[in-house]
């Protein structure tokens, strides 16, 4: 019987190819099977990033999401063919871990901060032998890209959804030194007037493909439009960043 | 007139020196000089991830804390020590810059996420032409490196340093959906009884050296002391996770 392969979340970071760690581009180019989530008929983000250190012969297992943003998340339907759609996909990486193939799920960001690889570790971590590869998150290149210090001594750092509700996310932003919000796409307007609504909109940085040749970067006051991609971010520096220079 | 050379802030990540990114490595190669914070006395943290990517002829510039939790950090004389501290290391940093060569400031994880190179950041970002390379942080590398899924979906993460007053510490505690707490040291009994407060202590990990071959890691609530470098975190994952797999 063929002892099971390994199981990799490997974190490839937030866009630039060489955001990737060391151990990233080892594993994956040592790996027999790269799997990749994508929204149905578009490319993978995180496939284009790690294009550079596929091994030639590698296997490749495209896991296209049956749907993202066209039923509201609470929905039962999305709930139930999300679930089965992460069912799906843990047994065909489990199909090759069974036949002895190490498998790299490869993840924008980090593996374990908001991804979808979650899902398949919580269907697959017991089961068989599993690493997880830590990477740059979206929001630490984002920060680096427009060189903003978003967080300093006893700050503290509040990462938000943007998919959460307009008052809880005013509320929050309210309580916070310094802030992230995700996710953003249809939900910028309602991030906007929250922030406003909390007095922080003129701090408020947008941030949309922080680390790429083709960021775009600006306060969000100054954004005249609503058009967002659902993986640009808002950054609200600490505090003391706003002050000034600290100590 | 030589023209300035540039300042590079590099995270060189949370321990393990895989966890580096490229772009990171190739800086430290072509850095003229790297330069590092450390307590007065130790090595440099940062200095030991990156040692097998120093060029042999760089010039190394140690930046010794004169001072680091001996007196409180409200205290008017740590605010001047620290104060003159970065002033006067940044002055060491730009006498290299105006001779045209290349500062690599190596920084444990990110450089803009709670360390010590925003303020030479501060100091001289606006007069030297200045990159910053983004890095993965502590707290992923710890969570990472147990396995453990951090936030999901609608989680709200708070990052809360342990130096933050007890009261403070419970009521951001009882209202994250997941937390980080840094800073531990000595902070650490306030830090499980703010948990405790908040019924949480059950769910929280203590995590010291996360990605290396000698990390520590274990439920806080079995912890028996309560000694803790100032380098360790608690985790406390978000509440999909704590309600096992998702969705």
């Amino acid at each position: 019987m063929t002892a099971p392969g390994k199981l990799i979340g490997v974190g490839v970071g937030p866009g630039d190819p060489e955001l990737m760690t060391l151990k990233a581009a080892r594993a994956l180019a040592a790996a027999d099977v790269v799997a990749h989530f994508a929204k149905a008929g578009n490319a993978s983000r995180a496939r284009r990033i790690a294009a550079g250190h596929l091994a030639p012969a590698v296997t490749e297992l495209a896991l296209p999401y049956p749907i993202t943003t066209e039923l509201p998340r609470s929905s039962a339907t999305y709930c139930n063919r999300i679930k089965e759609f992460f069912d799906t996909s843990a047994a065909r990486i489990a199909a090759h871990l069974d036949a002895g193939r190490t498998v790299a799920v490869i993840c924008e960001g980090d593996p374990l901060f908001y991804g979808s690889y979650m899902h398949l570790h919580a269907r697959l971590a017991t089961r068989y032998p599993t690493e997880i590869v830590a990477g740059v998150t979206g929001m630490s290149g984002c920060w680096s890209a427009i060189g903003t210090p978003i967080a300093q001594g006893d700050d503290v750092l509040v990462v938000l959804p943007g998919t959460l509700p307009e008052d809880e996310l005013a509320h929050r932003l309210a309580d916070a030194d310094a802030a992230v919000v995700m996710k953003l796409g249809r939900n910028l307007p309602k991030v906007r007037r929250a922030l406003e609504r909390c007095g922080r909109l003129a701090h408020a940085i947008y941030v949309e493909r922080g680390t790429m040749p083709d960021a775009v970067v600006m306060p969000l006051a100054a954004k005249t439009d609503d058009d967002a991609p659902y993986f640009a971010v808002v950054l609200l520096p600490g505090w003391a960043q706003q002050r000034e220079a600290q100590p």
